[in-house]
């Protein structure tokens, strides 16, 4: 198995990139075969910092790519003025069928236009979204869309609640993941027109729909899968990185206030890195985008080492989820 | 000063709400006279309760109701079969001019009904919006819409920005208060139409706006008054609330872990009861009703006496400021 990785994409480019691949490649095999990480990027300085890092090559191939493309650029020169890329380049290599799956930390907006413009949606699917991974009281869940679509419609919706499920089943191992929609009431008749025609929607489809769930609901993993425009997920999705934020902040502000609260710290460190475990996004890897013809995975801006090599991992397993997901929304398609 | 206050709204009525009442008539005056508070509901069971809780009635008067709306009843319900409640009797009071403002920890949305129908938005004023006092890492921000509005259009949005600005200034003593647009990113071209319009509205409207801010923004404290539809303000505002209860919830199970770690707590003790004031929506009061002719007030479902006797305290300061948020509104339609 091949996987393309942006060797330039996120905070700690390309050092914690590097170090990603070379733990995935050391920890993780593809039906008994090793995984061939072709990380994308100025050639010279991925070789130059290999070497200094001084961390083994095996497995590790370059594809020489020109420049990055940033959070500010236009997301559409992904096609045109940088095409050439350290993310260009990697999209021309799933898209010609040369790897099997690709991982950035990059530009959202530009892995999505990629995404959909070079490799292309599933049949069937009207548009991919972003889905990621939640931490929620009790494990995590899956929100989408979490930004790729302003506007949606009801059969948008159902579609991203096929796909969440089928992810959360497949990669997560969740059984029969209850899919919720998010609302502002549990009520039926809650919520906007696209709500109402979206609950109807997902009560037709081929998923364990269990009604509307309100903000706070997936966070108490009131469902495992949350579905929502992309507009009002990302809105979602940020409230809750900025209250988790908050939270981390107070913890270290209570434990650092004098002598006595540093003790305080020592005395309850077990549970507070517990809390931090759990909330840490670098356990499960990126944020899927579903709906493309081929797994690409929205590593966080900020991952390191342990992040990129769990996305790698979620990027192999995907692989094997492609074809379920298309039978999916093929399923969805013939009860509608 | 004469305040209504709904003695059967909330988890903990009727007790909470009398206490409240007795404690905001012994703490508060309105321009060196007394606070007169007008309790709705059932008669004999408020006197019986007045009696066992061994509180004095002074300045307290009762006004005779028929049972309560009840969350699950439907909202229109408030000019009908539940005019004869404790809220539609309240309701009653404020349209006719016999109390000066209303306070309930009742149904969000028969309050919101009743307000707009009985006693009439402001001249000028679209849409009447929930306002919440949300907690952010250095103070209290207002959020609206909360839910009080589905489907909203720009104008709305202004008009939100414009009433909320006023509020923060005039009654929580903010300083040139920032307004910003709830967005999925700063940039000006961000969002659906609706923000796109909502963007040029608020840029010529009476405010000091800051522009686009994303969901983890106002947690941070980069604007004091947060503008966004009702549908997206109740996702984002169940969101803040579900992760605060799970950093509260975290807390209580990183300290009770062990003998150690409860020792720990003792030790950490005076940060954690810091961070509980700082999220404590009871030294805020409720939610104001913005745009209603008159204070209406929605307080928390789980106000206890604290929580009540400061939603009276804002009701009071609320009645000040009316007729800035009217000349506020017609400010903005000037400049439109």
């Amino acid at each position: 198995m091949k996987i393309a990785l942006d060797a330039f994409g996120g905070d700690n480019a390309p050092d914690e990139v590097i170090k990603g691949a070379v733990s995935a490649i050391a920890d993780f095999a593809a039906g008994g075969s090793p995984v061939e990480i072709i990380l994308t990027g100025d050639e010279n300085t991925i070789k130059s910092r290999i070497s200094a890092l001084g961390v083994s090559d095996k497995n590790i191939t370059i594809v020489n790519a020109d420049g990055v493309i940033k959070i500010e650029d236009d997301p559409m020169s992904i096609r045109t003025t940088k095409k050439e890329s350290s993310m260009g380049k990697a999209f021309a290599l799933v898209a010609s069928g040369e790897v099997d799956a690709f991982v950035s930390a990059g530009s959202t907006a530009a892995l999505v236009v990629g995404a959909t413009m070079l490799v292309g949606r599933m049949k069937g699917v009207k548009r991919p979204a972003l889905a990621p991974l939640m931490p929620g009281i009790n494990g995590f869940y899956m929100l989408l869309d979490g930004g790729a679509n302003m506007e949606c419609r009801a059969d948008m919706l159902a579609q991203f609640g096929v796909m969440g499920s089928i992810f959360m089943q497949k990669i997560m191992g969740v059984e029969n993941p209850r899919v919720g929609l998010l609302n502002v009431g549990s009520e039926r008749e809650k919520g906007r027109e696209l709500e109402m025609k979206a609950y109807e929607a997902l009560q037709n489809a081929p998923v364990n729909f269990v009604g509307n769930v309100e903000g706070r609901d997936p966070i108490a993993n009131l469902c495992d899968v949350a579905v929502t425009d992309g507009f009002t997920g990302n809105i979602y999705l940020k409230a809750v990185e900025g209250m988790g934020g908050f939270m981390k902040a107070s913890l270290r502000e209570i434990f650092s206030a004098n002598a006595g609260s540093k003790v305080g710290y020592l005395l309850s460190k077990k549970g507070v890195k517990a809390l931090s475990k759990k909330t840490d996004y670098r356990e499960v890897g990126g944020s899927p985008l579903l709906g493309i013809k081929k797994p690409v995975i929205k590593a966080h801006g900020s991952s390191d080492e342990r992040a990129f090599k769990n996305a790698i991992g979620q990027a192999i397993n995907f692989c094997g989820a492609i074809g379920e997901i298309e039978a999916g929304i093929a399923a969805l398609k013939e009860e509608n």
